[in-house]
């Protein structure tokens, strides 16, 4: 076994396990900015079919605020069930499972909705390991402000 | 401290989690066979008293596989506060919440799982880790379809 | 790399999850006094602005102890995106998400907590680590039998 190598890479998971957890906290105290700035300068965001898909820093921050500021009132972003597979020396990629609950500023009952996240990470030589793709999928939700949603695949009954 | 028996306890402790949220995807994915071959050939399920412990990767496969097709249209598995404890060089055991999101397929009010996964594994010589054993119990449930379930265990109010 | 001191660092974060975790097990099982033995004798816990600040090991059973007894009839803390940091070789700090579900003695409707844990931990001589600070925040809530929280600091809309 090369320790080195075995530790440098539960290093690399607790990373991106950060970059996860700092996305959801970032979100949820309603700081577009700081979300943005876990992503790389090209990175893809696909949050549905309904809505274009997001391509870089700029636009997620500006995306994200807009929802941030006009819909939501409060919400919480709870991930578990993560899952990294570490693709390269410096590329990684993830599944987790997301539970999320939204307060919306108009009154609408609360949203709930139970998915997945799928990451991809790069490290970056300047900033380290970066969230370069994002893509959202649910199981399922309840009084959810979105009706289109990408599914999670679930196999069809024969 | 032994370095290298330091970070193989860690890869088993990833080995094990890896599993745990393995069946949670094979499970909300309807792949009854896939979460099948996360367990040994003599694995020992127990969903609950109403229900008979089932023994064996094979009747775990076909006892999954009609309630996915029968009764579930969705399901979504969030597993978090995982502890795992190695507690021989080939076999471990651990406990985890969970939180389960149903939709039925028959149009019943959406059913929600509060409760606790108890896992045994053991190190497989030619399959790596695998599921030996698995128990369900429950805090409470809101419109779920089962009526009995294992009690996690909360000690009466004296 | 210090390897040593790399793979140490693991077992110190392993170390402060696991308290998260067993500090949920036992309350969820209505065993304050098993609470309270994860604490520092001097640790103090901050559950919200509704409520004094509770000092010490023997203060957080006899509190935790009279909620559990009077208040619930079953809960289950669900934990999530721990984010862990070694502030010293004998201290750390996290922030983990919590959501958090309640059956209330009384039939009132079950409530439904969505918010984070702050935690402090220290190593002791004798005992390793135990909790030395704890601070409940909430993002929102349903049906909850308390009407003030300390909030998670959600930046206002401008």
């Amino acid at each position: 076994m090369d320790l080195a190598r075995a530790v440098r890479e539960i290093g690399d998971r607790q990373a991106v396990a950060d970059l996860v957890h700092a996305y959801c906290a970032f979100f949820d105290e309603n700081r577009p900015d700081d979300v943005a700035a876990l992503f790389t300068p090209d990175a893809v965001v696909d949050y549905g079919p309904e809505s274009p898909t997001i391509v870089g820093a700029g636009a997620i921050a500006r995306t994200i605020a807009i929802g941030l500021a006009g819909t939501f009132a409060a919400t919480s972003h709870h991930v578990s069930n993560l899952q990294v597979v570490l693709d390269g020396d410096d590329s990684a990629r993830s599944t987790c499972y997301l539970y999320a609950w939204h307060r919306y500023v108009d009154g609408s009952p609360d949203g709930e909705l139970w998915g997945r996240y799928h990451h991809r990470f790069v490290r970056t030589p300047g900033s380290g390991w970066r969230i370069a793709g994002l893509r959202l999928e649910a199981a399922g939700s309840v009084d959810f402000h979105r009706a289109a949603m990408h599914p999670i695949g679930r196999r069809p009954v024969a």
